[in-house]
C-alpha cells in the first residue's frame, strides 16, 4: 500500500479501461471521500497476513540456512544461503547495472520476485526489458499500480489488470457495480518498487467523452470526442460519395412485427429494447409492442421494398449511420468496445447475382483503403458454410467461390475458417490489432440469401420476370464507438490532423497580440479547424509551446508583435519542428488541404 | 364522381399533406385495387341524393317559376326566372369572357355555384380569380381533385382539405386509420368543372421520404431526402463554428431518474416512450425504468455538471442533432410537421448572467441569418412572466428587458406576449410562414432559471464562489424534419443548389459519349455533387434536356463528341438559360464554390 502514497502527490493520466477519458487533475484536487469499509478490511488483512508471512519467512530462514549452488547466466556458479539470499543480491554483485535493470528472476523456469529469497540449488537468470518476461513483468506491475491509482483517485471497484503482448491495462467499474469481493490475490512476480517504472505514459486529458449512471451502456461524446466521431463518418460519407453509397436514414423504433418477419425476433430476441406497450395514456401510444433496433438490415429491406425495382437500378447501396440498441449482459459491457447503444458504418447492397463478385471486390477495396488511411494492421478470414445451413448449396457453392477469388485478389493474406459462416451465408470477417495487441472485430462482409426471402424482395430482372436480389451487409469501421477506442489507443494521444480535436494551438508573446491571436482562433474555427487560445498571463511563451506540444496540438501558431503587423503566424509543429512564418491565411488554407487529403503525417509534409 | 373519369388518364403528382413524396406514376401503372366497400355504399349514397335532388329542383322550378330583378355589378338590372335561371347564364349573356373567367358568384351575400338557380331578387356579382373570394373557390375545389385523384390513386383515407390564403391542401391518411366515417358535406361553392382548374402543380416525384407502418410516427429518409437532410445539418455546423457552439453526441436512451430530476417525468410523462424494465434475461437489462429522450437539456446538463467548471469557460455553447421521441396523440402525427420521432437543431448556452445579453443578441442573429439564407419570412413574439412563474423576480425583470433590448435592437418587428412565458422563464418564440401560409413554429429561444437549480449547475466565479449559470434553450431550425417540410413546399421542388438533391443531370449526345458522361457523373459524385446520368435511348436530346429541367436538376451538363475530345461540358440550367461550354473540371470547381457559398440562385450567377 506503499505505493499510494509514493503515487498520489503525481499527476496521474492513465489509460482507462476502454479508454474512458477522465481528467485526472479535478479529481485528484477534489476531497477524498471517506474508504469504503471493504478497502478499510482489505487493508487490514493485508498488514495481517504480510506480518505473519515476516514471520514465517525469518523463522524458515533461521531453521533452513544452509549453503546452495546457483548456476548464473554464461555458466558461473556462486555459493548462497537457502532462504536468504535473493537474486537481487546477487545481481548486485555481478554489476551495478544489471541490478538497476533486472525486473524479475527466473529461477528453476520458475518466476521470482527480485526479493524473493532462494530456497535451494539454483539455475537462475535475469529477467530484464530487452526479454519479454521481463516486458510481462513490468507491464504486470503497471498494470497494478494503474489500478491502484484508480481506485484511489477514481473510485474504481478493479476487475482484470493484465499485461498483453504490447503493454498492459486495467478493467474497471466507475459504478457501483462490484465485481465480487474481489482481493487480488496476484502470482507475480513484481517488480521491487513502484519507481522501476517510470512513470505511466499520460493518454487521457483530452475529454473526449465520459459516461454517466443515468444512462448505462451508452456514451456521452463531448465536443472533442464527437470532434474525432464526425471526422470519422466524414471520412466514410466522402468514400460513399466516391463508391456510388447513397446515405439514407431511418427510425429508431419499429413494431416487433418488422423483428418477427426478419428472424430477429426468435434469435435475437433477448438482445432487444422492448417499448412499453401502453403509456400513461393509451391514446397517445400503439396498442403493439415497439422496439429500437439492434440493427438496420430490416429498415433498409423495407425501403428496397417500398416501390418496385428494375435491374436497372441495381446495386442499390443503402448506407445508415443509425442508432442501434442491444441488450448486451452488463457484465459484457466495457467502455467503448462493448455499449448498449453505438452506430455503425453501415451498409447493405442488394445486387443481382452475376454482381456479387464486383460487389465484394469493391467491398474489400473499401476496407483495405479505409485501413491503410487508419493506418491499421488487420487480418482477414473467410467463414464458409455451416452444417445447418439454409438454401440453396449451388448458391453457396458460388458464393463462396466469388468471396475466396476476391481475397485472392486482393493481396491481402487471410485465413480459412470452414463451417464458421452464419446459416444465412458465408462471411469475411476483418480482424483489427489495438495499439495494445488486443484483436477486435470491426470490418464484416457477410452475404444473405434469407433477408431477401423473409422480405420478399424483387426486382425486375432485363428479361422481364421478377428475380430475387442478394443482400451483402457490410461495415468498415463497424461501431464507430469502438473503432474510435481503437484509434484512440493507436495514436496515444497524438492524433493525425485530419481527426484531431487539438489540431492548433493560438499563442500569443504578449497582452497586446492576444486581439489578434483571438481573431485567428476565430478565422481557424470559422474554418472548421479545432484551435484553442492560449492566453494565461501566468506563463512564459516557451512554458505556453510546451505545454501545447505536450497536449499534442498538431501545431502552434505563436504571435508577436512582427506577426501581428504583418497578418503573419510563426509556426511550430507538435515536435517542435520550426515551420517559420506564414501569412495568415496561406497557413489556413494549408492546414484545410492536410485535413482534406486525410495525410497520416501533416505535421511532415506542412 | 365524374371528376374520377375525367382525371383518371392525367399523370397526377400532388401536394401531400406534410408533403409526403409519393411517386404516383408507379402507384398510377400499378393495377387498382378492388374499391372498398365504404366507398361503393358512398357512391350509391351518391347517386340516391343527387337524383333526389335533381327531381326535387325540376318540380321546385315548375311550381316556383316567376319573375325576379338581378342587380348586377356596375348597377345594371336584368329580369331572370326565379329557380331557373343561373348565375352562369347571366354572365354568358354579359360576356363570353366573364362566362369563362367567372369561378362563382356571390348571390345576396351567399356563394352561389355558378350553376344553383337564383331563386327571389337578387343582388349579384361575379367571383374570378383576382378576388380573394375567387380564389379561395378555385382552390377549395381544387382540394376536392386533389382528394379525389389521392383517394382514387393512392387509396387514401380523406380528412380536411381546406383552401388557405395562398393556395389549398390536402390532409389524408395513407395507412389503415379511417377518419370515422367521413362524407365530404361540403357546403360550396364549386367550380362548373374541373377543366376549370387547368392543371395542379406537379411536386412530388423527388423520392424524399416515405412512411411505414411497422414504424409509426417516423420518417423514412430516402438518399435523395437524406442528402437534403444533410444538407441543413451540414449549414447549421458551418455556423455553429462560426458561432463558437460544441457539438456534443449524447444518449438516446435514459434512466427515468434523471426525467423525474429534470420534471419532464411530473410534467410530460404521457409523452415520454418508457422501455420494459425487464427483457426476458434479466441479466441483460437494468431493473430500473428506462426511457427514450423527448429533449436533450438534461443530458446537456449532466454534461455540464460532469466536472468542475470556471468562468473562463463560459459561456459553454453544447449543440447536439440527436433523435428526439415524443409519444405525441396519434391524431395529432402528420406527416414531417408532426412525428413521434426527430431531431432538433439543439443547442443550450450556460453562460453568466451578465452575459445573457451578449448571447441573446447572438441567438437572434443567428435565426435572422439562417432565415435569410433559406429565404423564410418569419416573426417573432416575446413571451413574458405568467401569474405562476417560479424564481426570483428581479430576475424575471432583467432577463425580460434583456429580451426586449435583443429584439428592438434586431430590427425585426416582434409582439408582445404578455404572462405567455413558460413558468420557468421568458421566451421567444419564431413563426414561419410555409408556401401554403400554414404557420410553423420552427425557433425559439427560451430562457431556463429552473433547470440550473434541479441540476445544481454550478460554476467558480471571478472572485472565487460557486455560482449559478443561467441556462438558454435554443433551436433556429427547430424540428430538422418539419424544416424540411416547410422549405419543401417553399420551393416546390426547385430546391437551391446547395440542398438540391438534383444539381446535375449529365445527357450524352448518343450512346459514344456514354462512357465519358459517365465518367462526369462519377466525377461530381466524388466531389459530393447530386448527379444522374440519362442514357435512356428512346429518348432525343431535347427530350432528354427538357425531362431534366422538369424534374427540376439545377443544371443539364450535355456532351456530344466536341466535348468528349475537349474534356468540356456544355451547360444549361433548369429554366433553360443556356450557359455554353465548360472546362469539366471549372465547371465542377464553380459548383462546388457556389453550393459552399449556398447562394439562392446558383443558376443566374453561375
Amino acid at each position: 500500500m506503499q505505493l499510494y502514497q509514493r503515487w498520489r502527490p503525481l499527476l496521474l493520466v492513465l489509460r482507462l479501461p476502454g479508454l474512458q477519458a477522465y481528467k485526472l487533475r479535478t479529481l485528484h484536487e477534489a476531497s477524498m471521500p471517506t474508504p469504503p469499509h471493504w478497502l478499510v478490511e482489505r487493508l487490514g488483512l493485508f498488514e495481517k497476513l504480510w506480518a505473519v508471512q515476516v514471520t514465517r519467512l525469518a523463522s524458515t530462514a533461521r531453521k533452513e540456512a544452509r549453503t546452495i549452488k546457483v548456476s548464473l547466466p554464461g555458466g558461473q556458479k556462486v555459493d548462497a544461503v537457502a532462504w536468504n539470499t535473493t537474486p537481487y543480491q546477487l545481481a548486485r554483485q555481478m554489476s551495478s547495472t544489471l541490478a538497476d535493470t533486472a525486473l524479475a528472476a527466473e529461477v528453476n523456469g520458475e518466476s521470482y520476485d527480485l526479493e524473493r529469497p532462494l530456497e535451494t540449488d539454483s539455475d537462475l537468470r535475469f529477467l530484464t526489458f530487452d526479454s519479454p518476461e521481463g516486458k510481462s513483468v513490468l507491464w504486470h506491475s503497471s498494470a497494478h499500480i494503474l489500478g491502484a491509482a484508480a481506485e484511489q483517485f477514481l473510485g474504481a471497484v478493479l476487475c482484470r489488470g493484465p499485461s498483453t503482448d504490447r503493454g498492459f491495462y486495467h478493467d474497471f467499474f466507475l459504478g457501483k457495480e462490484r465485481c465480487g469481493t474481489l482481493v487480488d490475490l496476484c502470482r507475480g512476480p513484481h517488480l521491487r518498487h513502484a519507481g522501476q517504472i517510470g512513470g505511466l505514459k499520460l493518454l487521457a486529458e483530452q475529454e473526449l467523452f465520459f459516461f454517466h449512471e443515468l444512462s448505462p451502456g451508452s456514451c456521452f461524446f463531448l465536443p472533442r470526442g464527437t470532434r474525432v466521431y464526425n471526422a470519422l463518418v466524414a471520412f466514410i460519407r466522402a468514400e460513399y460519395a466516391r463508391r456510388g453509397f447513397s446515405e439514407v436514414k431511418t427510425p429508431t423504433v419499429f413494431s416487433v412485427k418488422l423483428w418477427k418477419q426478419s428472424g430477429h425476433w426468435g434469435h435475437y430476441r433477448e438482445n432487444i429494447f422492448a417499448l412499453q406497450p401502453k403509456g400513461s395514456d393509451p391514446a397517445r401510444h400503439p396498442t403493439e409492442t415497439l422496439a429500437l433496433k439492434p440493427m438496420n438490415c430490416p429498415a433498409h429491406c423495407l425501403m428496397f421494398a417500398h416501390r418496385p425495382r428494375s435491374w436497372r437500378e441495381l446495386p442499390v447501396r443503402l448506407a445508415d449511420f443509425g442508432a442501434l440498441h442491444r441488450a448486451e449482459a452488463s457484465g459484457g459491457l466495457g467502455g467503448l468496445t462493448r455499449l448498449w447503444r453505438f452506430q455503425q458504418d453501415d451498409a447493405h447492397i442488394f445486387c443481382a447475382p452475376e454482381q456479387l463478385q464486383a460487389e465484394i471486390r469493391g467491398c474489400l477495396d473499401f476496407l483495405c483503403s479505409v485501413y491503410a488511411v487508419l493506418g491499421f494492421s488487420f487480418s482477414l478470414s473467410l467463414s464458409t458454410r455451416p452444417s445447418s445451413f439454409l438454401g440453396e448449396p449451388r448458391l453457396w457453392d458460388h458464393a463462396e467461390q466469388v468471396l475466396q477469388q476476391a481475397l485472392e485478389e486482393s493481396g491481402e493474406p487471410w485465413a480459412l475458417k470452414p463451417g464458421d459462416g452464419a446459416f444465412y451465408g458465408p462471411k469475411i470477417d476483418v480482424h483489427l490489432q489495438d495499439a495494445l495487441g488486443r484483436p477486435h472485430q470491426c470490418g464484416t462482409i457477410q452475404l444473405d440469401f434469407q433477408l431477401p426471402m423473409r422480405f420478399n424482395l424483387q426486382y425486375k430482372g432485363q428479361a422481364g420476370a421478377l428475380e430475387r436480389p442478394v443482400l451483402i451487409h457490410r461495415a468498415v469501421l463497424g461501431s464507430v464507438e469502438r473503432l474510435l477506442a481503437v484509434l484512440t489507443e493507436s495514436c496515444g494521444g497524438k492524433w493525425p490532423l485530419w481527426l484531431s480535436p487539438f489540431q492548433v494551438a493560438v499563442i500569443p508573446v504578449g497582452t497586446e497580440q492576444e486581439e489578434y491571436a483571438r481573431e485567428i482562433q476565430q478565422s481557424l474555427q470559422a474554418a472548421g479547424l479545432a484551435s484553442d487560445l492560449d492566453t494565461d498571463p501566468g506563463l512564459t511563451l516557451s512554458r505556453k509551446v510546451r505545454r501545447a506540444q505536450l497536449t499534442h496540438y498538431n501545431f502552434q501558431f505563436v504571435v508577436g508583435q512582427k506577426e501581428q503587423s504583418k497578418r503573419t503566424v510563426n509556426i511550430r509543429t507538435r515536435d517542435n519542428r520550426r515551420l517559420g512564418e506564414w501569412d495568415l491565411t496561406a497557413a489556413v488554407q494549408r492546414l484545410l488541404e492536410l485535413q482534406n487529403a486525410r495525410v497520416s503525417n501533416a505535421e511532415e509534409v506542412f
